[in-house]
């Protein structure tokens, strides 16, 4: 039986880690206020009797030892995009340490171990691909190229690992029962719904770029239109025609996040444009056919406007299937407590995924308020936060015992 | 007569002031760059023997005393955008120095005073609007609401003056026979057409504009496309669908040279986008035109993207026609040299275009190298750059013997 007084002020004390002052909270992955939320991690495990290793790529686990020494997992993470909100990661985490904490109330010992995992940089938004940590503790990348991945501003995150303390030793558990991940929907279905579990039956395709627009700087009162070599006109012209052109794939979403411009001045015609896009879809091929727009667009788009556009891949992930048995574990522990629920894709790329590669994984969902994420404005009420984790709390130890 | 290999070397060490490691100079205005071109053009006013004086706004007037205290003027600026080149704007008043010099080599004393000026931030780059030192100086806009001003990171030219120690007391002359300014033409009308000389009629009327999109930001994987408000993909359409929609305007140009989006994240659809827009023409009701189709467009764009748009104008000017007896001065002394020349109407904006409200004004242009400015690239050769200074020293001359 989880604590719900305690457990909503530990998500309150933490959400005031990197806090900013119109409400949300920044902690990119490996700043600074990322650095102060691992330690206050790291000090609460502690003071759960959990054992604490941090693996080489700085995720963060959390042990309470079983009479065995497999174990069954669950994580999140808790770095943010820029104008995050208090949920999406943190949630999860917490909610780990609070059937930690349940546990220890009731003296309950288990079977298997139980491990609180945090992986590092889950967001993608400062270094990329997103669900680095677990993508590196499931085999899928290595440290090395991990480590060697660059910010905006050419920072690596290595670097940024040894700075802050967070390049470890350690390792996480190589006997992984099941992974069951908590999380907010940050989409509008549960609540349009009105349903209060989400079991989650897997995580659409995602397939990030970066575009490099290349013309030339002119000046704006004297280069004739037909002959200048606009980089952000064509980079502009690029994401609109891109938006036309995927509006009748089924399900397909389309996000140009960052843009700028060289040198952003008013009177100068932009040589250099940088841009990234963000596609995601749960179906492969339609992910795929879309892949190839953009592709034929972009050469389209060199020939129309003068200019040159290089495309890096910034990250690539399939869509995924999480395990049927711990999916139905899950609709049957949120149904057995009186909770709806309702099977659900979701949006959003999450270390699950990751760790599907590796053990048995599924997820729970719960709603959120106007399905709002990746903004200060975040919400998701007391009531259902209590109900998710009273679900993963069951699911942890119906596999734990 | 000129001093061809002074005058060349002259403009080339200047260059070094502010020189970037690929070519070019960024003098951006106000910066300590800014400044040490400041500095150095003091001085070597000073070793011309000239009484150098700097208003309220940081205009510099360096002042060769005639038998009378009117004055003829010549002048441009030496504040250069990000990415700049070593010709526009310096050219001009480096040629007014080579002017001063040579009458000294020729101990040649006139009637009335000469006077080179270099204006505060012609640019615009950093500070809106652009020739703003010049329309101070002829009482187009307060001294007061020109310090005001701020940059794009909120710093004003008010205290960038002050900081620099720019902000003089004393003033420039008040009694101007006329004025010239040589400038290169950064357009390619001059080359293509293999002329020597450009007379400039006048000057195309400028509307510059800031733009600050307001969406909401969301998760670029959860948030339906039907359901989001994205500033930035609202901003590209209207930057697109302007280029189609003034397509027909005659000699309409349109530039979209800044524009940021924020948080500016890979997979966050961006709340706040902030882009300026830049039209002109020499036609004032094809202006008129364009900034009413821009309206319009902004208000069908709030509409489609859910999302708000606040219009500030950032430098309105109306085309300017410059003096005819001055424009048929030049034109004369150009043929009369030899010179290829021919009448032509300016793209970009002018300190001249300020000082013809208040006294005769006129200009002279020489070619530049595939069109070029606002480019690192941009390069005027010795031979049309000794051409222009002859004929700049021969029309000062003409009105100040
Ligand atoms: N859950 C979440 O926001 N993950 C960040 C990676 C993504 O953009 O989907
Ligand atoms: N000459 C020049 O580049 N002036 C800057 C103002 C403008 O953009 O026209």
């Amino acid at each position: 039986q989880i604590n719900h007084k305690r457990f909503l002020s530990d998500i309150s004390s933490f959400g005031q880690i990197g806090a900013l002052s119109g409400g949300g909270v920044a902690r990119l992955a490996l700043t600074d206020s990322d650095r102060l939320g691992r330690d206050e991690l790291v000090s609460r495990m502690k003071a759960l009797g959990l054992r604490v290793s941090i693996d080489n790529i700085g995720n963060i686990f959390g042990t309470r030892a079983g009479r065995l020494s497999s174990t069954v997992m669950t994580g999140s993470h808790i770095d943010t995009v820029l104008t995050g909100g208090l949920y999406d990661g943190t949630y999860g985490v917490l909610a780990g340490l609070e059937v930690i904490a349940a546990l220890n109330d009731a003296c309950i010992e288990t079977e298997h171990s139980i491990t609180v995992a945090s992986f590092t940089n889950e967001e993608g938004a400062r270094f990329q691909p997103d669900m680095l940590g677990s993508l590196v503790f499931a085999g899928g990348m290595s440290v090395e190229t991990a480590r060697a991945t660059a910010d905006k501003s050419g920072i690596t995150l290595g670097d940024e690992l040894d700075r802050t303390g967070y390049a470890g030793a350690g390792h996480g558990p190589d006997h992984i029962i099941s992974y069951y991940e908590l999380h907010i929907e940050q989409g509008p279905v549960l609540e349009n719904e009105n349903t209060d579990i989400g079991v989650v039956t897997g995580v659409q395709g995602i397939s990030w770029s970066r575009l490099t627009f290349r013309g030339r700087s002119s000046h704006a009162g004297t280069t004739p239109m037909h002959s200048r070599a606009d980089s952000g006109l064509a980079a502009m012209s690029l994401i609109t025609r891109l938006h036309t052109a995927l509006k009748d794939i089924p399900e397909q979403l389309i996000t140009c996040g960052s843009f700028q411009v060289l040198p952003d001045l008013i009177n100068v015609v932009p040589h250099i444009t940088t841009l990234t896009i963000d596609l995601r879809n749960p179906d492969e091929q339609a992910l795929k056919t879309a892949e190839k727009i953009l592709t034929e667009l972009i050469s389209d788009t060199e020939k129309a406007f003068n200019i040159s556009v290089k495309k890096e891949t910034l990250a690539r992930f399939d869509p995924v299937s999480f395990n049927g048995k711990l999916i139905s574990q899950i609709e049957k522990i949120a149904h057995n407590n009186g909770f709806t629920a309702r099977r659900l894709c979701s949006g959003a790329g999450h270390d699950a995924q990751m760790i599907a590669r590796i053990a048995p994984a599924a997820m729970i969902f719960v709603p959120s308020v106007n399905g709002l994420s990746h903004n200060i404005a975040e919400l998701t009420y007391p009531d259902d936060l209590c109900r998710g984790t009273q679900v993963l709390a069951e699911a942890i130890l119906s596999d734990a015992l």
